[in-house]
């Protein structure tokens, strides 16, 4: 029998940030939920939103931000400020004691810039260490740890992180520990087999379907990024992962997408 | 004999934020010292130069910010992204296990929105509770707060709070279980006689020839709350407030303004 406790890390992004009506109905899913808990947001369309107020020209390689000095400066704004703060605050009305993060906080999650090849990204991080020791002690607290998709160096460098990669990394190096559930919700109901028909969710895809699904290429390729997390979480013990909407977190006959091993 | 452990809660403004060469000097030094330590910081010009740049409409009335809807996301921005995560990345850098707070963060400091008398202040609060519980769990983790001036009033509202007033009521809550010893860093020496005289610093004011020096106009007007807060402060049970630069938290042969009751 398995005695470690649970723990549940849920990743919000897409229009579960971007419409505040979403957000707050999202949120107080979020504090309903029992246990250990920890959120983590990505950033919407807010930073571009504020990137044309100010003049700045938003690059984009391939559906990647590439972040330069400025570029940073803004979504540490927007990330780190407004949307994370804007979240804890209202977790905290919500009776959940909400504590906003980023990487560079505690020390929690270390990253190193990643390397310039064909393509410089800027100042992106690709995590190296999370350090689970304080989030550890503030869970303990009942305290829900909330972060945004910041992490930094340890030389004082912040970097931007993929969201989805810091969900889980921060599943993976709770395994040990718990019995870690990792979430991914957006405004789909899970995986789609026609990116067209909202009701053709995937409901469970092992990683031999996975490659199936891959070689016929039925996936949209925006997916595929994060479909390659989800994997590479479960082949470090993280116990579940699922795709979908907020509803899969409570409603036990929502439809939403599973992906198992085997 | 008192066995209270000691605890170090700094305030930085002005010029020692709004100067990077003067920042990274400061958190060197904070990074240096020994023991459970706080830092608080204000939000220097960077909003202000934000607005200006986003064409937000900067209003004061008798030099206090007027915080409206915008104002208080660009400071929530600025304050609780830009500088804030800054400063957490670079005192990590220097070894110092940093983590970033507004009062929403943990529950950690509550404020009512301040009541609209001929002016109307927009989103401002005043503080009306600390909770410690979970910085006192943190501090004896090694764990360094950094907050900034922004709080909330628990129903999902973030507020901005004057930066001197965080610090003191700060110092006032951890009274009972700590030693503490409150320090306002700004670029002068201390609290100058003549403002235009930089050698003019009184280095000891008690509450008797405060008053003096408030009868006699002696003191810049813009010192006197800051001085309100440390008489506050000292009447509630905290150790030790003074005012200076920050080389008055090491140098032994520093000049700067020592606050006493007597």
């Amino acid at each position: 029998m398995d005695k470690k406790k649970p723990l549940k890390i849920i990743k919000i992004g897409g229009n579960v940030i971007d419409d505040s009506q979403s957000l707050a109905s999202f949120l107080t899913t979020f504090s309903s939920l029992k246990g250990p808990k920890i959120l983590v947001h990505g950033g919407g369309k807010s930073a571009t939103a504020l990137a044309h107020q100010t003049g700045l020209e938003v690059k984009m390689i391939d559906g990647r931000r590439i972040t330069d000095t400025a570029t940073l400066e803004l979504i540490t704004m927007v990330y780190a400020g407004k949307i994370n703060k804007t979240i804890v605050a209202q977790l905290q009305a919500l009776g959940c004691n909400a504590l906003g993060f980023t990487g560079a906080d505690g020390n929690t999650i270390s990253s190193e810039k990643r390397a310039v090849t064909t393509i410089d990204y800027g100042f992106v991080g690709d995590v190296i260490k999370v350090k689970t020791s304080t989030l550890e002690l503030l869970l303990k607290q009942g305290v829900s740890p909330v972060f945004c998709a910041i992490t930094h160096d340890e030389n004082g460098q912040l970097l931007n992180t993929n969201a989805d990669t810091i969900a889980s990394e921060l599943a993976i190096a709770f395994a040990p520990q718990f019995e870690v559930e990792l979430y991914y919700c957006f405004e789909k109901k899970g995986v789609l087999k026609d990116v067209n028909d909202d009701a053709s969710v995937i409901q469970t895809i092992t990683k031999a379907t996975y490659k199936q699904l891959l070689s016929s290429q039925v996936i949209y390729a925006g997916m595929l990024p994060k479909l390659n997390n989800c994997f590479y979480a479960l082949e470090h013990k993280v116990s579940k992962v699922c795709i979908g909407t907020p509803e899969m977190l409570l409603d036990a006959k929502a439809i939403f997408t599973t992906l198992t091993i085997q």
